[in-house]
């Protein structure tokens, strides 16, 4: 299995503390950014529906955080077929990006947790080896017989 | 990587035992105190749409919760920029509640599992140390020769 | 921390091979059943606006999943106060659902991960071991000098 | 705990490089196969409310990312009954895909935390197999006395 490649906001994230609050931040900008894409691309693909920038960005936001009121929708064919790439891309996201918060969350718990129980580990080898230090002077001590 | 802040209500919950009913209630609650939050926002800013605290309230949880029934949705760009603001943090509170909801659940798991490995672990090494403790008493008690 | 308490399902589900099939199946099951009862609740407890189980059931669904149509909402206070508390349980149970799905699924990979460390480790143990045994066996050998 | 069985998708996923673009490019294209199952499922089992297959696309996308605008709905029980199915499957396929994905991050991220443990607990092993050859070497020198 090879390593995820967690995207560089999370990435970013990850090396100065990760904060819950970083995390729900971000991936508030995050979808905020591909929200302003989607009404962008609604826009100018589909001008005849949407010929203002607002309503297709108040479309765009109600699409990709998948709340979907249903008081602005295309219509035409054009029109459903951006819409239906935003929704895919909008699942798409949302699972990503929660899987990977998820695994940046538990890699973080689990480093702390590992970290107890290496050096408990290494406690008992260091015991071991004194140990075995002290058997191997005694053993020279005497020389060969 | 730095250990991830969870939620106050998540910490407490975790020191108590972490059930799933107790974690399904403090999400149910803290996404109403959200709701209310979000309502009352509405109900302030955007005063001429929405003149009932009851219906910004109605329109609230049906945002938050990404239902969006469609019913009752803001018309002015004021309400829409409002609204898009309580998606967007609906949106990011929901991936960071699951998120860090799913590494408690992990941590916990993970816990039992590392203290079973670390007790056949500690184990291992008493033996070994009783071993090397009668191999020193052994040469010990022969004196130096 | 203490250990969740997985649902019952989800416990069952463990024993039997956890297969992402049979996952996929139970939160289907346990949506429908959580529906059928917001269904039972609405109709029972707001029968003007939907006196009729199917309308009930049906407004329910899409509510539980978030779908969220909006061809059928409830316009009197009791009927949205029942809804508010049936939109704030489905995002509970989905997040709780999510989460620990994911745990099980974490904790199998990582069971079968921690096996082959595991067995690693002992059969280190086990060559130090029978160093040890042959050290002492030739130390018992000579006797008291 | 048995083995969780991961989509064949996420496998074959994990086997090159399970990078963030790609797992959200098999969700996407997971989703869409689904949508298009359940507007044929639409067309061809209510045809005189779905008389057009475009329509009943654009109702399944709708339906399965959960954004539900409400534009097109089934009036006819069973145009409802379908849809019902088609919703349970969603959620239960999101929640199973999202916990997938998630398992699949986390395992890859404690892969190359554990290579680095069991490396260091491999070095201490063989540290203290080598004391252990000389002692036994020296014992071995001086002959049974």
């Amino acid at each position: 299995v090879a390593t995820p490649e967690l995207p560089r906001i999370a990435k970013r994230l990850s090396r100065r503390t990760l904060t819950v609050r970083r995390a729900g931040l971000a991936i508030g900008l995050g979808t905020l950014v591909i929200t302003v894409g989607a009404g962008l691309a609604m826009w100018l693909l589909d001008h005849e529906e949407f010929p203002n920038l607002g309503l297709a960005l108040w479309w765009a936001v109600q699409t990709v955080t998948t709340v979907g009121y249903g008081d602005v929708t295309p219509k035409s064919d054009r029109g459903r077929t951006i819409a239906t790439f935003v929704m895919l891309s909008g699942i798409g996201l949302v699972t990503v990006v929660t899987a990977s918060i998820t695994a940046l969350f538990v890699e973080a718990a689990r480093r702390r947790l590992r970290i107890e129980s290496d050096r408990a580990r290494d406690a008992r080898f260091d015991q071991i080896e004194q140990t075995l230090a002290r058997i191997e002077a005694a053993l020279r001590e005497r020389g060969p017989t």
